[in-house]
């Protein structure tokens, strides 16, 4: 149970063991070397870190690491009974999983930034931590340096969490932002992005949802006490977003954000991922570049938003450090490792909603010839399925060719809306696949 | 030592006694009532108000509290030995200091929104829990809803404060944005936020900068371990703000916001209180109406910014409740009540900078007459004393009278600043005090 702890007696230091020195890891082990007085005396005592697990030990990661520390096998971490907390940033399920679970059975306490674990396999941990009394820190999973987790765990503890509406994703949030302030397509942006490295090689998971999707899952978790599988939470990404439509939003008053949305409503619980057009004067409108936030309503704190940098060596490792810092002065003043409770799993939880049940507005595009009638055939199909406009736009008369068509609804179902769209693409008059955006906002 | 606990054993249930139920006693009472269910399932135990101290126990507050919880004796919430918990919020300097004192000799844990003690006391009671072993919560007393205080203590607990910039009075930023949004004066849009309730029939405190004040002392305690005195921290409100010059800020790219601002460079400390003007594009120059907001940027985390409503029943409660869960938590997980440290006293603390060493830059405004040789006179006086100018406006040319001149200048040093205007002041050509605000961003 770690070092040279006696029995009811209080620690003199407290022993890290690190897995992976990436970019957080590197960034947390930078922050516990650089900051190390300042955190003594917060923490009360000296945070070491004792081991690291690095797939290479022999590689200058320029943190001039004592090379007694290294070792190449993560075990050692794990099964090393001077360490009381296990720091895993390698990512992935396995073998992270097993190392984290292992870790548990020894007793000891895990801090991660593994949202895709966390999202995937997170209740299953979690379990595995109450059952063996060890806590389990997830801060920088989600949002960087931003302290969401800690947010909803806590601080808004005494509140019925009604929604959350996040931009948790800054590789989508920069491209949207390029794409938005120089009406520029999609394509075009991401190449720049990924040359300037705010975008993967493979971008697949950020711009197709997933990763925000990964962090949405962690967030419901705690904000509702779902455990929501992930193939439950609707996702759907930014690599159809066009200039036209981010114009069109322009002109109605509306960014468009990749948002991560979770909505409490009449006991019923959201969590669905999608490009969202949000109205300009919204805070999280405002958020630009690879910044992200999250604003969280609820019953006595009404809105209340985080906002911060979400990715990065140094904010991540913040997080972390934050994390290692919480569970080293729990240590310290705990010495059998009680813990509060701190989810709702007794509580009743809400039943998750299925994605066609959800009520939003629709930003509706049409592409369709310029002809007499094409409105009303594309009103009486919306109207027939109980869907009405709020707005519509058309631009560019012309004879012959396509002219955009741009309808916003009111409150309608995403299953009439679904239903609706399938009769409209089959409209003679309509040229080309129709864009839909959900919109938040008030009637 | 609280109810029924046994030696050793966990509580089964956490019992507070409050003292006040003005605006944000009543909502963290309502609060504790609505959410029971839920706070009982995150703490692990019921939270039960056993007692509630109020001037005049007669007087219906729509709040249906059984008359035996009643006293107008503060004495029998801070004496009583059922009392796990004491929530003081009633503000003001006394009783409410002897009563925390008291509660805390008691070996009672204490909970509080109180900013004006804090400001001013803080070091001393925070001492005296110290000794007794007990915590101190004080989330409420700053940014209302709005968690920046524990973000301060544990969530950015990794990082060395850089500094902070607060938007902490929703009163002044209330008033500042309706004087821009629709061009009005000061006086004017303080009697219209009078009747409406967003200010006090004496609104010195807010508008004046004096609660900011009290509220930054708090911050910059927990952020740099500083305990200052109110009386080092410049203060000045937003009084003498003139349309005038919220509109020239908007041509330059500001916006003009009542800004607590502290600063750590060099090992030395800033910390002040002033109308500010702040680059459009930064995210707290967004923040409108009676929101607040505060940025807090670290070594490790970069810049964080949280966001929310700064007062009302309902926000600060939940802020009063959070507090309240965090302390019911350690006491269930500790019965002897260690506690973790979390100041940095013994840490060496930089030395707070005297207003006139202040460093920033500069926006001013004088009422000059239209005459040839102005600009060089002003202009000169500014060179001799080091103050090199960014940007000159000259508007509304005429023969005779007085016509505006603003100047921006380039860093510049507060003591010079001080002097040339004296100077200025004393021109012939100089017909109105001068207007200076000083200006946050890069240069």
């Amino acid at each position: 149970m770690g070092s040279e702890e006696v029995e009811g007696q209080l620690k003199k230091k407290i022993n890290v063991g690190m897995i992976g020195l990436g970019t957080v890891g590197s960034g947390a082990f930078r922050i516990l070397r650089d900051n190390a007085e300042l955190i003594r005396h917060r923490v009360g005592v000296p945070i070491e870190i004792v081991k690291v697990a690095v797939r290479d030990t022999v590689r200058d990661r320029g943190l001039d690491i004592p090379r007694s520390l290294l070792t190449d096998n993560p075990s050692h971490v794990v099964d090393d009974p001077n360490v009381d907390i296990v720091v895993e940033l390698i990512g992935g399920y396995e073998p992270a999983k097993g190392l984290q679970l292992r870790a548990i059975a020894h007793g000891k306490h895990v801090v991660t930034a593994n949202k895709a674990l966390l999202a995937v396999h997170g209740s299953e941990i979690r379990a595995a931590a109450d059952r063996a009394g060890v806590m389990i820190g997830f801060e920088g999973s989600v949002g960087g340096g931003i302290p969401v987790i800690k947010a909803l765990k806590e601080a808004l503890a005494a509140n019925r969490i009604l929604s959350i509406y996040g931009i948790i994703n800054g590789t989508s949030n920069y491209i949207l932002t390029k794409m938005t302030d120089e009406e520029r397509a999609f394509d075009d942006v991401l190449r720049e992005a990924q040359s300037a490295g705010y975008a993967e090689a493979d971008p697949t998971f950020d711009v197709g949802g997933i990763d925000t999707a990964h962090k949405l899952a962690i967030l419901v978790n705690l904000a509702f006490g779902i455990p929501i599988e992930l193939k439950n939470v609707f996702t759907e990404g930014i690599t159809a977003i066009s200039p036209l439509d981010i114009d069109f939003g322009k002109t109605l008053g509306f960014k468009v954000k990749l948002l991560a949305i979770a909505k409490l409503h009449h006991g019923k619980a959201e969590a669905r991922v999608h490009p969202t057009m949000i109205p300009d004067e919204y805070p999280i409108a405002k958020v630009s570049g690879v910044y992200n936030a999250i604003q969280i309503i609820g019953d006595a704190c009404q809105d209340v938003m985080l906002y911060g940098r979400g990715a990065g060596a140094l904010p991540t490792g913040s997080a972390v450090v934050a994390d290692i810092m919480d569970i080293a002065r729990h240590i310290l003043m705990e010495p059998s490792r009680k813990l509060p409770r701190s989810s709702d799993r007794e509580l009743p939880v809400p039943e998750l909603q299925p994605m066609d049940a959800i009520n939003t507005i629709y930003y509706l595009r049409f592409m369709a010839l310029d002809e007499p009638g094409v409105l009303s055939q594309i009103s009486g199909i919306l109207g027939r399925h109980r869907i009405s406009i709020a707005q519509v736009i058309q631009r560019g008369r012309k004879q012959g060719g396509s002219v955009p068509l741009v309808i916003m609804t009111h409150m309608a179902l995403e299953r009439d809306i679904q239903k609706a769209m399938i009769e409209i693409k089959a409209l003679s008059c309509v040229t080309e696949e129709p864009v839909l955006i959900r919109v938040e906002g008030e009637e």
